[in-house]
């Protein structure tokens, strides 16, 4: 195996939006990890409608709204954010930047919101936190061990460093067909210190990789984590009013609607398709979280305004880690705040409270 | 800043259709400001789908109709129309000709059709009305100030240069997210006369420009200004029926329905799908303006078929400005006029009052 | 004015498909010619819709249905057609062939269907008539002159030459937006010896010539001819309810669907669209004739399933003419008649009549 | 005519999906096989729906659903199959490779599926026999000849050969337009021992193969076969309800949905279309066979959501065959197996009776 030479830069950003980002993350992430990065599941279908989906919702804009600064601001339990939009658990952030988990966490403390970290970091828990500073706000994806011994240290090890949630991805078991990897015959280039005990992460591929975590996931894992901590328990991967029911039956304390970026199955519906079902099955008695396709600030305003109390971005934030660093990983959420605030003024909307009241129309 | 050198044509324009004026306009008017004049916000999502919109609307042709040289002419207020088609407000034409709005002005005029002035002119009323001639019939565009004092002296210019309404803008309380202009680094090389007390213009981005304005536009606005003038005041930016009534009901006697040429919120609906919801609303209480998307006859029919009083057009007659002057101008309204006759012919009407009456089909 | 060349071809042609006639054609008839023949008006949406509509209806094969060999012919009135694909109106073949309806006529007539000669032919009905021989089965388009004798006179000269149908175009008093004529400066190069007495033809754009005729035709005009001749009327350009029944109450035998080729009005349905409809409406009163956008045995096997007695082609008669002459017609109406036989075999009907009482299904 | 020189391979082939394995075969076998094997009927309309029609249905993930490698096997008659996706009949395996239906038989054999033989073989049934193995899983897909002493013998050969199911392709009485073949003026290079007393094969088109064979296909062969063999019969190319209950009625004990790959009836639905109408008609009476369309695992699971039984796959097998021989067509065969293991597992199913209950949802 050859080094695996990526970027060092910290440095401002000049871009203008996210196609920006991708086109010149495309320059500094060596091929086998932007094609990891940025790519799909299968003939790319639902990675596309991802974001094609968003169009068949409408803001009506609202005028004559009294509105000015919006304010994109939340209070979302005990955090104060500087908008609803979430850093969402990427694997291994090492193939976009020598620093890793360390710059992305410190950008998006920076910014003022919750850093997700991926069990397969490239960082330790431990370093993320102390990038993040010690008021940072920071959520933990977890992948399971098949051996609950592993599992219960890395639950230990997240509650240590004041992971104030545990996400458990349930739409991974096993990796999905992405073709990029196979034609990159991309291998793992950096260790995977969190969940080392059961996985190294070098050289291998990442359906190995997922493998070697729990494939089969079941309720009684939710129970098993919400029994053993008193992090709140957030289950990831839900596009269905049912798939919501069992896992808020189980002790879910969040629901995250997600297609994992359209990186598992193509050939299922686009995460914002199956958003407004989940948050109405939901009803309010848990947070719901989603991602997957944000790529502007209407999209992040839909997806509010459809039942998400956060939502997250992957992508963007690790082209702006290649491209700039922490720096750019506050850059790029600045971006979506702006985005957010500009569409919320001519929405007519003042505050997220109002976008989440806002009602969307079908479009033509 | 390097000089702006843009058009001094006054002359006869060769051109079939809207897309010839738009590509020969790109060779005349400077980079910076074609960007300005030509594109729309975001991914230009709603602004493609403002022409496309049409399309979901089909004119079934009525046959045997005993038609012969339709008369696209309308009685409007005190006004004789040679066609509902009337110049939406445009600010600062002289991005596009050296002689602006006077020139703009004077070719509608010769056309016989309504001018409105934007509050962003490069040019004061009273040039733009002594270009017009003592029997225009020019509207003025209000952007208002954040200062009352600054707002009764523009509504006091505007009344003495004889304007026929007031058209608060309610959908650009700041500019939208262009990224034409961000790319080129676009900032505003002319001054803006009727607003100099707010805003001098020169060296401004537009976002600087639009946010100088009012942005706490509400239902008070339009009584201020109701109550300060007998001119009427029309509202532009309606795409909902709960706007519309909101409009009204705070002294609104016209309603305007656009999104501003696609240029503010991209996510939003195209400004046909909004039409016909908006004058159902108005139910005749009011006139009726639509713009966005006009680029054909068959679009102008179709507006008016859904319940427009008054189409108007933007973009094609500035580029009509660059390429031919005020000669220019008048052959785009022409252009509009002859298509209109040609469609309303082939349907089966007569006169303007025929097509209001005319029942568009879904298209497949 | 440069002298106008075209084909001269008596020959077998070798084309797979109605794709290979258009691009052949191209090739041997002069340019303003083809763009007159070829395009259609304004952006061509409605031009393109004609082929796509029939996209929305699908054929479901029906099998072990004991069909071999299926029966294309029909019994149409006194006629028996090899199929019921007739020869559309069109104007002046002799763009496309110096021999021009002499030639078309001949094709049509060994094939074994209906040719219909239009007001606007480079040729007498008298040579057309000889052209296709004593039993032949010929039509005539009228474009009624304002001058009511000599409508007369042309009726008369219609029935002395055996003229089964007078079809009356309704949708085409005055010429479409046809952009290729005009960037082609396309004036008329050839005489118009039919209606002579209103039109020489020679050096008129094509708006000139559909001006010269009648423009405020009206259910009148249909009563006039059917009370001055026994020849039966057709009213052509009917695309909705309304206006088939208008025309049979004013004395029409004969309907005619069409868009006149997408030719006409660009925003109005495509022809297929309006198929359904009209033929309901008239309800086995009169025969329904279609044409617009017949490319492939599927279409007129659609269109025969969706009400239509016969169907009428256009566009690749004519470039059967430039590249084969009589010869290349006759092949032209083969392909037809081939595919919509193999169309009938696959769908499992043998003869018209089943074609015609066959279900097609929505497509998804 | 030249000699036709094919593949002769026996290796592994290097892919990652059907299109490398389409675009490898394109440069492996003669144009004019290649042409015959890969293309469709007319534009290709409803060839690319057969993909396409897909999308119209999403597989929405169901999470924490205790699954972990999904077994595809299944238990089908007398015979346990490696996973529900067999070989579908094709034409000439000789045209892609020296050893047709030999190796083809092979591989699926090593895979562990069904091989279907089609009529139009390359080979005889005791080589492609004797080629899959004493324990091979082989079906003989029929085109029946005009004469029935000659169906009595072929019968009696699948008899004899052990063949499990007659598939009587009821869809191609008579050979689609392909216009490949037309433009290549494809005629049969080989020998088709099967139907030797009817059709030699060896220069003719394939039109004329079709057309050989009994085009008058009634119920009342179904019928003929069922009382001549205790080998169930199976009518294949069923579209519609009304065609299932018609060869349910006549004997059939399979109903296969098809449209033999897009190239026979252009203008038709796509298989994928017809299949849960079909199956509900069928309604658990018979199985249901699918084919036409498949690329994908998750289209293999979407067919099965839909009410298949089986799913067959024809082109990739080919491709495989050419580029890989025996061992190419078992890779294919894998590639299937192990695509749709991965989308059931992120679909939450372990096995093929779950796939077979998994409720689709409509695409947006």
């Amino acid at each position: 195996m050859t080094e695996y030479i990526t970027s060092e830069r910290e440095q401002k950003i000049d871009f203008v939006n996210t196609t920006d980002l991708e086109e010149g993350a495309a320059k500094v992430i060596p091929k086998g990890g932007y094609g990891y990065i940025q790519s799909g599941a299968g003939d790319l279908i639902t990675y596309k409608n991802n974001v094609k989906a968003f169009d068949k919702k409408v803001i009506v804009p609202g005028v004559l709204r009294d509105v000015e600064d919006p304010d994109t601001s939340v209070d979302f339990q005990d955090m104060h954010l500087t908008a609803p939009i979430i850093m969402a658990p990427v694997a291994a952030h090492g193939l976009a930047h020598v620093e890793g988990e360390k710059y992305s966490a410190k950008g998006v403390s920076n910014f003022g919101s919750i850093f997700t970290a991926s069990s397969f970091a490239s960082t330790t828990l431990e370093d993320i936190r102390e990038a993040g500073g010690q008021d940072t706000n920071q959520w933990f994806q977890f992948y399971m061990s098949k051996d609950n011994g592993i599992n219960d240290q890395i639950i230990e090890t997240a509650e240590r460093n004041g992971s104030k949630a545990i996400v458990l991805t349930a739409d991974a078991t096993l990796g999905g067909n992405r073709e990029a990897d196979k034609r990159n015959h991309f291998t793992f280039p950096l260790p995977m210190p969190i969940v080392a005990a059961y996985q190294s992460g070098v050289g291998q591929t990442m359906d190995a990789v997922y493998k070697s975590a729990k494939q089969k996931l079941a309720p009684r894992d939710v129970e098993y984590i919400a029994s053993h901590t008193d992090i709140p328990v957030y289950v990831k991967g839900v596009q269905s009013a049912e798939d919501a029911y069992r896992s808020l039956e189980s002790g879910a304390r969040g629901i995250w609607v997600t297609n994992h970026g359209g990186r598992q199955l193509d050939g299922g519906p686009a995460a914002f398709e199956s958003l407004e079902t989940v948050a109405e099955a939901v009803n309010g008695r848990a947070p719901v979280v989603f991602d997957s396709g944000i790529r502007r600030g209407q999209h992040a305003f839909k997806a509010l305004a459809s039942g998400a109390d956060l939502v997250a971005i992957g992508r963007p934030a690790i082209y702006g880690l290649a491209l700039g660093g922490a720096t750019g990983v506050e850059q790029v959420f600045n971006f979506f705040k702006d985005e957010l605030a500009l569409v919320m003024q001519l929405a007519g909307t003042q505050t997220i409270d109002d976008v989440r009241k806002f009602t969307l129309r079908d479009a033509w």
